[in-house]
């Protein structure tokens, strides 16, 4: 993991040196700052910074180094996506959902406090991405710009856990058409929205913005597909929560539909666009092309 | 209820008739449009839009008025914060919380569907109303104010339920101090919050949003108060939900600290002092005004 996501190798006067301390730095300062009653700011806390590859606010730093920006610019939307991805993480885990005891190696929020705090906990921290943000990028139009991107992926992300554990999806649909609408809402959604933040926190014209855009997609597809491939190969040891899910839940998985062989060829022919549609960035792009090979091969 | 929020006496050029049917009718058309699973959408439909007072919308468009503004300047906002109580009600009503099985009249959300829907429908309804605010005032210096407005509320009444239900608040404080504090962050950060994001959209200067901002706090603090009085002396038919709930909770309450009568003048005071801050905004105020005295009388 930190061979790519915390390199410094090739470092410019723009890039961070590595994003996922510079992250959970700034979330540390904001959650003490921030007034809570203290047990809520604990939670928050032992969610929010208890691990985790923090591949979201990576990619959001990357995005925007990637069109020339200065990735510092994308802390705020950085810190705001991964807040956001933690609180879908803790109610995701709910005894009403997936009803899980570990997570990244650790009780889950549930088990290490209660339900009531969890769900309240969660809660929080969605609203608290938008109040960063606000806080963070001020009473601007490109707060309000962010504020549009994150909220719209926080929405489809929740409608994809709907399609995912409740249903919803047309039923007319083929099952691969099903699963990629479940994967585009559920991981695809804020994964491209991390990069769209950040290539606009980087001032990113419409070619840049569009080039991040589809890396972006195909890179949150790649991850998902990984995801469902590792739930199957990979012990929970391994994996710091519960491996063979998907299976004991019966959930449609790309390994499920086309075999462990087609989902490996699956992830080299988005891993191969991904690196394709970054062309027009050139060597700005380096780190997103490192990125997104770490992504292919990860092995947690 | 009718008679004060759905006047249309006096009724000028600038004033919406019905605010409560306004935002009702903006919510309906707003769930319509926004893709989203069936189901989803469905439960959504039916924790938003089954009933309620609308006391926050009608606030706010109120407010807009009152500092001269054309109260549908003020619709994204009254919408955005009925999402967000909604959601705070689906959450608090679920078993691991208050475990309520009411709620204005009907089953609640988790009861009607089951506590995974309950769970994700007050999640998306948080997460709707920062993207209708974005969606509807547009890539705006205006949409980033309100949505920090609406944010910063927002994770406050989340505090509130923490300091209500879990602890949290400074136990070397006296009772009746611990009490305005759950009270202040439980339901008088979204009120104020109203009046704040109505006057801001109505184009208010300090002093009109000075006068807004105080006596959206008293009616905020005066609504609660009168909510513990209701609690104790109506039966959960009157109410549409469970009644003598906080003492079966051990809860503090205004009357459980000081009695009934004393309670009831000190609603009595705060509407006092809620009708005299308003004096610098003259006659647009009436609607603010006639909205008071609902508040201290209500029956439910």
């Amino acid at each position: 993991m930190s061979s790519v996501l915390s390199s410094t190798a090739g470092c410019e006067a723009a890039t961070v040196a590595d994003p996922a301390k510079a992250v959970e730095a700034y979330l540390t300062q904001y959650v003490a700052e921030r007034a809570l009653p203290t047990n809520l700011r604990e939670a928050v806390r032992y969610a929010l910074l208890g691990g985790g590859k923090r591949l979201r606010p990576t990619l959001a730093i990357r995005s925007c180094e990637a069109v020339g920006g200065d990735g510092t610019a994308a802390m705020a939307p950085a810190a705001a996506i991964e807040l956001i991805h933690c609180f879908s993480l803790v109610h995701d885990d709910l005894p009403a959902m997936d009803d899980d005891d570990l997570r990244r190696g650790r009780p889950t929020l549930h088990r290490h406090t209660n339900d009531a705090m969890a769900i309240l906990a969660g809660d929080a921290m969605m609203g608290l991405a938008f109040e960063l943000i606000t806080s963070r990028l001020g009473h601007t139009e490109l707060a309000a710009r962010i504020t549009h991107e994150l909220a719209t992926a926080t929405n489809d992300m929740i409608a994809g856990q709907v399609y995912d554990t409740l249903g919803g999806v047309d039923p007319a649909a083929e099952p691969i058409e099903k699963l990629q609408t479940i994967h585009r809402h559920k991981t695809g959604a804020l994964i491209c929205c991390c990069g769209r933040m950040g290539a606009i926190c980087g001032g990113a014209d419409d070619e840049q913005l569009n080039a991040i855009t589809q890396y972006a997609e195909a890179v949150g597809l790649m991850f998902q597909i990984v995801d469902d491939l590792l739930d199957v190969t990979q012990t929970t040891e391994q994996l710091g929560k519960a491996a063979n899910k998907d299976a004991d839940h019966g959930k449609l998985t790309y390994p499920g539909l086309l075999g462990v062989e087609r989902s490996r060829e699956e992830v080299a022919r988005l891993q191969g666009h991904a690196h394709q549609v970054l062309t027009p960035l050139g060597d700005h792009a380096d780190k997103l092309h490192e990125l997104c090979d770490y992504l292919a091969v990860r092995q947690k």
